[in-house]
């Protein structure tokens, strides 16, 4: 099909052809639409039977411009494509944890899915203090079976050269990683967010300091050259929807082959973030002792299942069956999870500094309308991501990083500060 | 074109159609047709003007099957399309070490190209202790030359992920070197080769060493998932064709984007296996001695080379302009030297070993009629190899590889053999 911009018109034909969706539709007369999109990027329409708001599906479409800015500022509509592309790889490898695919057309840069009513966006909730009982150990099993089953440890070498073929060319997305996460926020750069005191500290301290520098470029040598497995590639709380018994990971158009430790880090950074800003959001530290145990859960789900599913493959292409005596392969696991322990927090590191320094900050923080507040929050952040890349080689359980992190906090000075809003 | 195979018959038909070849070669009739390949994979002519001999070129073609088995051992022709994409590449960066193409058809699987008449493969003629006075200078330029420019050093990124597009399918041939490089010679393996002493020797050191097998997997690690630049992938001294002025390189059909270190590492050890060959093939050890520099320089001349061309550049997609100051950027390369020089080692000891003990021998040693001579050889080689794994990461220079390597070859004991064939 040609392409086409769709709005509230054009969607009924548009879908009556697709027999999935009629049949989640029905059939007939009596749809509603609505756009319900945040408007920046793509349109999202929710279609639904009226009377019946379980027959209902939610459908994204990219324009090829700045939907915010409008036509005069072009932007490639192959965003989709990877996203489509993506979708469908997770709906093989974790259809629980993502929305099921009732439709994609990458001509049309459209996706029909599932819509998630009864789930929330986990940032937002966050902000709240709403507790997901088992999002720490959700991210941890989506993290381990996308990355696990689409590494060399858990697919033949041909049949993954073909599906990181699907997104070797997701350019565009790739290099706006390169440069707000690995790039400006740690230079002086006119994209950079600016909170007077924050850029003083920054100045002062990750901006001259070589070691960190260079750490941060590691991290972007291994995001720019390793293609450990399929990634999200932006999986923050922003890109959760959850409720008290599911979490749905959404929005991946940034998806490509990338480093094992990028999504990993760059999901507990979130939950660090948040910690720190309830320094501001909450007036006792209950909250931010779930988020740091959930973000440990994370990990530790993660690092359990991942190793669950390599006791459950034979041979790989990695490591041949007989190629090392039982002893040796529990060696050499046991040093590939540490090793992605340490990638994942100097990834964590990245995010921490990208989040609080550079164009894209979280809502957490940004939101907080007093400055001074806000500066003493972010510096915080630069220094727990001052630390943790200069630890990152160096923690090796996630006990270290528990008390790390918690001996970090615990002599984080807020003098001005009352643990209320 | 549809596929066919090209014959003596159909070469001139097909030729004749393309304007550059028949710049080269001259009009009308008078041109003789020879077979010149091994005839193990592919076919390849040489197309002259009877009384011209400058007027002359190579025409090479992929079947899809093994040639030397027939046609009841199907293979794909695809390597010949990797093999034209490589020699385009490579004909962009350095065409001073590689044929001049006249003409390339995906479709066909034929490459025609420039005759290389006064040139020698270089493994026999170092078996015979041929100078070649500018190889490993040579070597060098090519390397710092294809890997500088090929990265995220010396390229934009959407450029360089639109290049590794190209290669991202070789993956027949990249499962070959994961199989026969870095999997199968470590281990008991119904393909190795097999010579009694030497196999013995294989069971009782690297085979049951621990940490041999887990540095084996680390390099193994990188082949599989760290795409820092276009490589050629095969490059040994068969590979290399040479005179006392000019060198070329030549049989690019492993080309795809991995690890820096690759090329540089098989290529020195090509030069470290021909080395210990001549304790039997030389009376003396001038020609070793002479080889041993040549590797080094590859290494100098490869340094001096990316440094030259880093310093040229301004902004990379790596680095910034303005994120290091001047003293950090320098640390930063020194540094990124220092890593390239830890993998290339590594890898270089993957193939000292997997080419003893793996069913590619190099004719250097494997055509020793004696087995004992070759097994003590053999020997010594596995020894280096687990020398040289064992210490790739504390050896920062070249000098320091140099005195390693000179005090190894030192100590080594030939009770039995004799300077002379």
């Amino acid at each position: 099909m040609i392409y086409k911009i769709l709005d509230k018109n054009s969607i009924p034909e548009y879908i009556n052809g697709i027999p999935k969706v009629v049949e989640v539709l029905g059939k007939g007369q009596g749809l509603a639409i609505e756009e319900i999109g945040d408007g920046n990027l793509n349109y999202v329409f929710k279609i639904y039977r009226v009377g019946s708001p379980d027959r209902s599906v939610v459908l994204k479409q990219a324009v090829p411009f700045l939907r915010m800015a409008g036509e005069g500022w072009p932007l490639t509509r192959n965003r989709m494509t990877y996203e489509i592309r993506a979708l469908h790889a997770y709906n093989d490898l974790v259809p629980e944890f993502v929305p099921t695919v009732y439709h994609s057309d990458e001509e049309m840069s459209v996706l029909v899915m599932q819509t998630l009513d009864d789930h929330t966006v986990v940032r937002h909730s966050m902000i709240h203090g709403v507790i997901f009982p088992n999002i720490g150990h959700d991210i941890g099993t989506f993290l381990a079976e996308t990355l696990f089953r689409t590494s060399s440890l858990g697919m033949r070498s041909i049949d993954r050269r073909r599906l990181m073929d699907q997104f070797n060319l997701n350019d565009e997305l790739c290099k706006l990683t390169e440069e707000f996460v690995f790039t400006f926020p740690y230079m002086e750069h006119e994209s950079n967010y600016s909170n007077p005191a924050t850029d003083e500290f920054a100045r002062a301290s990750i901006r001259c300091d070589t070691e960190y520098k260079l750490g941060i470029l590691k991290f972007k040598e291994l995001f720019l050259t390793k293609t450990d497995a399929l990634l999200h590639a932006d999986l923050h709380t922003g890109s959760l929807m959850a409720n008290s018994e599911e979490t749905f990971v959404i929005d991946m158009e940034f998806a490509f082959f990338g480093p094992f430790g990028f999504d990993i880090g760059k999901i507990i950074a979130n939950f660090l973030l948040s910690y720190t800003s309830h320094f501001y959001h909450s007036s006792d530290d209950s909250y931010q002792n779930w988020l740091l145990i959930e973000a440990m859960t994370i990990w530790k789900r993660f690092e359990t299942r991942f190793l669950e599913l390599w006791d459950s493959q034979g041979s790989s292409a990695m490591v041949a069956e007989g190629f090392l005596t039982g002893k040796e392969l529990r060696e050499y696991k046991m040093r590939f999870l540490r090793n992605i322990l340490h990638d994942s927090l100097g990834f964590c590191a990245c995010s921490l500094a990208r989040r609080t320094l550079g164009i894209a900050g979280v809502a957490d923080i940004r939101d907080i309308s007093d400055l001074h507040v806000r500066s003493q929050l972010e510096i915080i952040n630069i220094k727990l991501s001052q630390l943790l890349l200069s630890m990152h080689d160096k923690i090796h359980t996630i006990e270290q990083f528990e008390s790390t992190v918690r001996t970090f906090y615990a002599n984080t000075n807020l003098e001005d500060m009352e643990r209320v809003k």
